[in-house]
């Protein structure tokens, strides 16, 4: 049933790995014979303290052209800086011209950087205060995917959400991975850390937004829960949901309407959805 | 500014590199010292000829609970038997109880196994003759990252899709990632394979489907472009979209109204809010 002279399976003598292993070694790539195993991937160095690497040509482009993004310097391979499409002498930090190995061993081979690696600080976090003329905002309950948060950012820029809250804990810092999955967004919606997100939550009621905690066994439709002139979307992340405590300080608890026999979404799908739906009720009352 | 000691910089010497091996394969597990690079992954064996590995938790519940599900055999480790919450009498295949090593080696390491495997068939694929009741199809245009189209498959169950379309070339097979991304949706909604895309969107044509191609550059706002009670909604893969061909055939193109810095959206989250807006259009005119 199964193959049992693959490699490494437990039936392998000790001298049968041996020499399938000397015989894979001296194979000329790219003959046929035994599979080999995937190059392990390299892990990448930490960035300088209190830095991060941003890598991808849209992250990179976006962080190039962001004014409030402090950068120290841009690694580059020739053709990557040609696509990024900016004059060098626009660029206001150093720029290296490098070998795409130099990238790989200052990122990790994992990182799909393509060719640019961007050192920089971290944005600034916003404050409450920044709020007042803000309209849409989304609150993340301890989801600490960078993929998903990155992908929600990506949602939350295009949907011009204005801002997006996060614990302080408990959620991704910025890194390269969430930069590379939000393609630019990072430049664009202002993100928010809190201590205590239950405090973060009185604080948006008291700058008046109504605080809707996303809930798939809420008896509320959400586009129903939809009111007002100011929103804040809240949601837990997957299979936990939203905490205890956030459920008890939201004004309103609310479901998307799902009629199918899987009644939960990935969570930037339902992200996705808030915000659309979010957007479309303030456009109406706009 | 970077730590030129660290393992693997092209700064160490053949025997610097000798010496750290040996030094870490003597180290007990936890101690302090230079970092360890990853395990490399172990890559798993190909499954029996015709049949796939299944594994997760809620993938293998819902594969085990489908009744058009050809089955082979579960591999499952004690805990995880328990955790599947089916008892052991009523699953109708042979069981066997392993260890997670086991499992580790037929899916290789980088499988989220969750401790069960279960060796099936593929599900038979639906045919246009079986969609005369259907009211909501997604057509998926070379759509090829199984994560994607695996929670695309999710939010398709979730939305009550009659039917996910997909071309038999440049689509993810049925996999162990596409079916753990979709979190057992793969054994709810339907899939169809067409070999040619556009005359599989004529078919659905004359079988009463309005077909709407999803585009940021189209004019028509997506919820306008909803008529009538029949729906296929088609989406092209990230950066590259819709295939020409497959514009010029559609009924309509039409965008999601997006009026921030970014004007798309991972394909998933466009999936889903394109799912959700059609089923709330099908619910006004049911």
């Amino acid at each position: 049933m199964t193959d049992d002279t693959a490699s490494g399976s437990p039936k392998d003598s000790h001298y049968a790995k041996l020499r399938r292993a000397h015989r894979d070694r001296n194979r000329p790539p790219g003959q046929p014979g035994t599979p080999r195993p995937k190059r392990p991937p390299v892990p990448g160095k930490p960035p300088p303290a209190g830095h991060v690497w941003l890598y991808g040509l849209h992250t990179v482009a976006a962080a190039l052209q962001n004014p409030k993004r402090r950068l120290h310097r841009l690694l580059a391979t020739r053709n990557a800086l040609a696509r990024l499409e900016i004059d060098e002498a626009a660029i206001p930090c150093p720029v290296e011209i490098v070998e795409p190995k130099r990238l790989d061993s200052e990122l990790g081979t994992e990182a799909v950087h393509q060719g640019v690696a961007l050192e920089a600080d971290p944005l600034a976090p916003h404050r409450f205060s920044d709020l007042s003329d803000a309209r849409l905002v989304l609150v993340l309950d301890q989801i600490t995917d960078p993929h998903n948060v990155g992908a929600i950012l990506r949602s939350a820029t295009a949907f011009a959400a204005d801002a997006v809250v996060t614990t302080a804990r408990h959620s991704p810092q910025e890194s390269g991975v969430l930069a590379k999955a939000a393609s630019g967004a990072l430049e664009h919606v202002p993100q928010m850390l809190v201590g205590n997100l239950a405090e973060g939550l009185e604080e948006l009621a008291r700058e008046g937004f109504l605080t809707i905690g996303l809930d798939s066994d809420a008896d509320a439709d959400f586009e129903t829960a939809l009111t007002g002139e100011k929103l804040a979307i809240v949601l837990g992340a997957e299979g936990k949901g939203l905490r205890q405590k956030t459920r008890g300080t939201v004004d309103r608890l609310a479901r998307l309407d799902m009629p199918g026999a899987i009644r939960s979404l990935n969570v930037s799908n339902a992200a996705a959805i808030a915000l659309y739906a979010a957007h479309r009720h303030l456009t109406k009352t706009a």
